[in-house]
């Protein structure tokens, strides 16, 4: 007797638009790019806005692994899903995450961590399940980044590391809650605990760094001291709780005991979110003794060691790390979305320019000459 | 009119013994020393007994201010108080403390820190009032150390680097809560708040290394590794709760891989109990992602710059300092010495050696040659 399978349509490969890096620093170019079906555990979605981040440059300045399609902060709508994922359907609305959250491993399961095991930083470019892309051009494997690869029309992502939203909540601006501004407030929420009363002080004003800001804010810090060599970043900076700015240009003095001095003896938290690891030492040098903290937020562009004099920590400081300000995707996104919609947190105000997919090269520029906080690339409908 | 001053009996300069260290790395002279009388606010203390701290030596080694008395861990008896000290009188038993507690600083009224603005840390040999020494030879000065200088029959400390404790407390055993066995016990309690069920690696097993792991054992820590290149470190370390001993020299793999495999993955702590900036390195890296928490103690005697790789920390470490513990001496040391007269703590164990004041330079030797925990340098009656 013969079985009768059940009837699955399954998914076809998709030819779509797709901003294409040939090469470190090269302007990307847009390509037509097959995007393959999902496979066991992922999910396909129609990209809908990504916002440029900062890392993102980063990677496309530095890193060895091209050709390759950058973006990581992004929503979209799902098209279609692999084997054994029950978690989406198709028309789902979701936002991408550059760390995923299996749900099952130490890490996941501690309650102390968002460093998921096997769905944390992915930097090889493939996907997990099998090291292979989903992106191909006349059959050449293009590869992704960060486990999302939002420059383009649609992308493959695993399960783990996308998240449900409702359908009503705007996708071209919550996309900054994918990675942005979800890892500002979570450095100052759950990496820092920042208290009331107290003085921060936040190298690198970014969205990163006035997402921390916010963050400082909404917990009633009452000194909130923002540093950035661009005067520029200055003006803007107090609607998100900036109380002083300081370029470091305009001081004779060390950065740090210019800040001593504004904070009787040192802020009681410092933020690097520029990606300097020298930096990283003058943020602990910033600090208070006994209690200051340091986060450290940043990927270095250059020198990748943090160095710093053993009295430092003797004297009571301490240095800690912020990957996605300590959310974990799945558990935690959900309830920051909400906050958005009840407008208990501002997310609007960090998109300072919006451009269309094929001016995706304009973004980077804008980002690049510190002109922009976020710019949200929309994809054609 | 003439005023009737009441007449107080003022306190003469003694004359004693006392082991000077005349240059770095000489051997100590046991000289007549003249010990001024105590200032406003300091007091002047016979000394019972003190104890070697690794400290002591690494400052004789290193340090410029000669001539000058070491000692630090120490008990000894009130002789005389100076004008203004309320908390003390003539006969009290005391314990000395490196760091002193002013009570009224940003620090000491923070309820986080023992990091006292007033009596800190004190590098330049002098007392805090008027900058100068109470010790002297034929009018040259003698100069103290880490405020409190107990290689000497008599010394002068300030009143808030002295804990009063019962006179039934026996002197001989308890300086060790005056340094090192609080500063492990502190650093695993206080400052990195060890939970039950978690693994700990401890690099060093001197007195610091096994208090913390004494600290480790009485939170309930499942696994305590200790690491040491000395053989002789693993022997009676079982006795403080260390449950696997690691010397490096023994195995191929880089130490904090081998620690890795033994804890699936890293440890929840890791503490450096050397004076090793390059081992800090080693911590960290011997912790595991998400909430690795590496604790520096130790004083390092050659490079004093701590270097790690950013993604240690972006990945969930973080390193603190411990001074002292983050023990409060006047406020929390009652409470430890409590602990000890009801058992709930070891501090015996931890003296391997007593030697009369005489032989203070046998006790440098035993701990340079690594085969001492803690010699009690017994004064004359």
């Amino acid at each position: 007797m013969q079985m009768s399978l059940p009837c699955v349509k399954q998914p076809d490969v998709i030819t779509c638009k797709a901003a294409v890096a040939w090469g470190a620093g090269k302007p990307l170019v847009i390509e037509e790019v097959n995007v393959n079906p999902p496979q066991a555990m992922e999910i396909r979605i129609k990209v809908v806005c990504t916002s440029l981040c900062r890392s993102d440059i980063t990677a496309w300045e530095s890193q060895a692994i091209f050709p390759r399609i950058f973006g990581h902060e992004a929503t979209g709508i799902v098209e279609s899903v692999g084997q054994g994922v029950t978690e989406f359907t198709e028309g789902d609305h979701v936002l991408t995450v550059f760390i995923g959250e299996c749900g099952k491993c130490r890490q996941c399961t501690s309650g102390k961590s968002n460093i998921c095991e096997v769905l944390g930083l992915e930097r090889r470019g493939v996907m997990h399940c099998d090291q292979r892309t989903r992106f191909s051009i006349n059959g050449k494997p293009i590869y992704h980044y960060c486990a999302v690869s939002s420059f383009s029309e649609y992308t493959v992502v695993h399960s783990g590391c996308a998240v449900k939203i409702s359908s009503v909540v705007p996708l071209e601006k919550v996309c900054l809650l994918s990675c942005g501004v979800a890892a500002g407030l979570g450095a100052a929420w759950n990496v820092a605990d920042i208290s009331n009363g107290s003085s921060v002080v936040i190298f690198g004003l970014g969205t990163v760094g006035l997402s921390v800001a916010q963050g400082a804010k909404l917990r009633g810090a009452s000194q909130i001291i923002g540093v950035d060599t661009n005067p520029e970043k200055g003006e803007n900076a107090k609607a998100f709780g900036i109380t002083a700015f300081i370029n470091p240009h305009d001081s004779k003095d060390p950065i740090q005991q210019v800040i001593k001095n504004l904070t009787g003896g040192g802020a009681d938290y410092s933020f690097e979110c520029i990606g300097d690891t020298g930096m990283v030492t003058t943020a602990l040098q910033a600090c208070c003794d006994g209690w200051g903290l340091t986060v450290t937020l940043g990927v270095p562009k250059v020198k990748p060691e943090v160095t710093a004099h053993y009295g430092i920590f003797l004297t009571g400081r301490t240095l800690k790390g912020s990957l996605f300000g300590g959310w974990k995707p799945k558990s935690d996104l959900p309830s920051l979305v909400d906050m958005y919609t009840k407008k208990e947190i501002q997310v609007d105000e960090y998109i300072t320019h919006n451009l269309p997919f094929e001016d995706v090269n304009k973004a980077f520029n804008l980002m690049r000459e510190g002109k922009c906080l976020r710019c949200v690339i929309h994809m054609a409908k």
